[in-house]
């Protein structure tokens, strides 16, 4: 059995820079999966998938098909699978030894998790990520996400970059989504996982967008000290608990 | 074991209009748990709870503390729980026997879900719901509502009601995030509950504000033949499998 992740690559030590990518690498960490990496810089994507015969996960605003990482080729039945959600639910139904990302009757609820993360986090966040992720890009895929991913006005991210108070302001936004996701925590009989004491793939969700703030600003950067001194350090102890799942291979 | 649901009446058939007294009554039906209701008036809430030893669910802008229903009260133990999602929680660990609302590890989840709920679709139904409630309380309820719970404005229900096109806009919003709801029920494996073949409470969080949508605007009414109507009758359909669970005693 080989598994091979498709990934997006930066200029980062660790080279994943993209969320979804990371919830499927998470998913296989946590499951103990073996695999290996191939890294495709985004101008790349749409030719490698033709040809491993990945289908696309939506459109461009124009209509055409839209394809994006990550994907898994599983040559054990030879199955390629698009989409970190669906990537989860393959290896559930595939891997059933594995720890389930999905425990029983949680699809739905773990849908509607990924659209509340959105809601009350995400939203907030995309507007403090462009011109610090595109600047971890290597060089082709810089160009691409500049030129295929900016602003829609046809401003530079650097024109659109959030400043003074308003940048303040956005991340204080940030911050109060994730207060807000801490406190569903709080319903949690036992255990600091999304499914109290069983780690699933909403985790993934959360872990894979906050690795990312700390990879593109840095360990050690005031914005990432700022992520983990929220809420008392809640957030800290709740990352501290998939340490052991963040390897890059 | 005598359990008391105290509810908000109206001049309806039904009397219960309130969605979230909804949802711990379809709770208490769901379970099979005998009980009764008390119809308390709003201007009379604040002064039930006290009387009962109710707890605030927050506070008024002012700071003041905020009591609401549903509460119920349970003279086996002598508890007062205030709150929907605690009183179905307070049901499942009293009444282990009866059908779970928050399956294991689903607590998290299912906050979440209340807040996707509120964000995709709430926000868009509360501007279409002011004045034809308000016209369905009885006359010392109406008077309070429409003097503490009118639009921040201070204009009245009347004024603010939506009209024309811009009525027919915010019905679309509405229908939208129906759509985006039930497209999460698409990731079921099996089942048409929330939790695949299992109902839970955030089944009811759904069936209370529709439930309470076909009541105030009636069920021969257009608003409510057209949220039958959606989706190819998709929630015609997901709402059926609570006929069962809809009595009001």
């Amino acid at each position: 059995m080989t598994i091979t992740l498709y990934d997006l690559p930066s200029k980062l030590a660790v080279k994943g820079w993209s969320p979804n990518p990371w919830k499927a690498r998470l998913a296989l960490n946590i499951k103990g999966l073996p695999y290996k990496t191939i890294w495709v810089e985004l101008p790349d994507v749409e030719r490698v998938c033709k040809d491993i015969g990945a289908k696309p996960t939506g459109t461009w605003r124009t209509g055409t098909p839209l394809y994006t990482l990550p994907i898994i080729h599983d040559d054990t039945n030879n199955a390629v699978i698009s989409d970190s959600f669906e990537i989860a639910r393959y290896l559930d139904d595939q891997y059933p030894d594995t720890i389930p990302m999905f425990p029983k009757g949680s699809h739905t609820l773990q849908a509607a998790f990924k659209e509340a993360h959105e809601r009350v986090a995400l939203v907030h966040l995309y507007p403090l990520m462009g011109v610090t992720m595109v600047r971890q890009l290597n060089a082709p895929s810089e160009h691409y996400y500049r030129t295929k991913k900016g602003p829609s006005s046809g401003a530079t991210f650097e024109e659109v970059d959030l400043k003074g108070e308003a940048r303040v302001e956005q991340w204080k936004k940030v911050r109060e989504g994730h207060e807000i996701i801490a406190s569903w925590f709080s319903k949690n009989e036992e255990g600091q996982f999304v499914m109290g004491k069983d780690v699933s793939f909403a985790d993934t969700m959360l872990v894979a967008w906050l690795r990312v703030v700390g990879l593109i600003y840095g360990e050690e950067s005031d914005e990432w000290k700022a992520v983990l001194s929220w809420q008392d350090g809640w957030w800290a102890r709740y990352l501290k608990q998939f340490d052991q799942y963040l390897a890059v291979v």
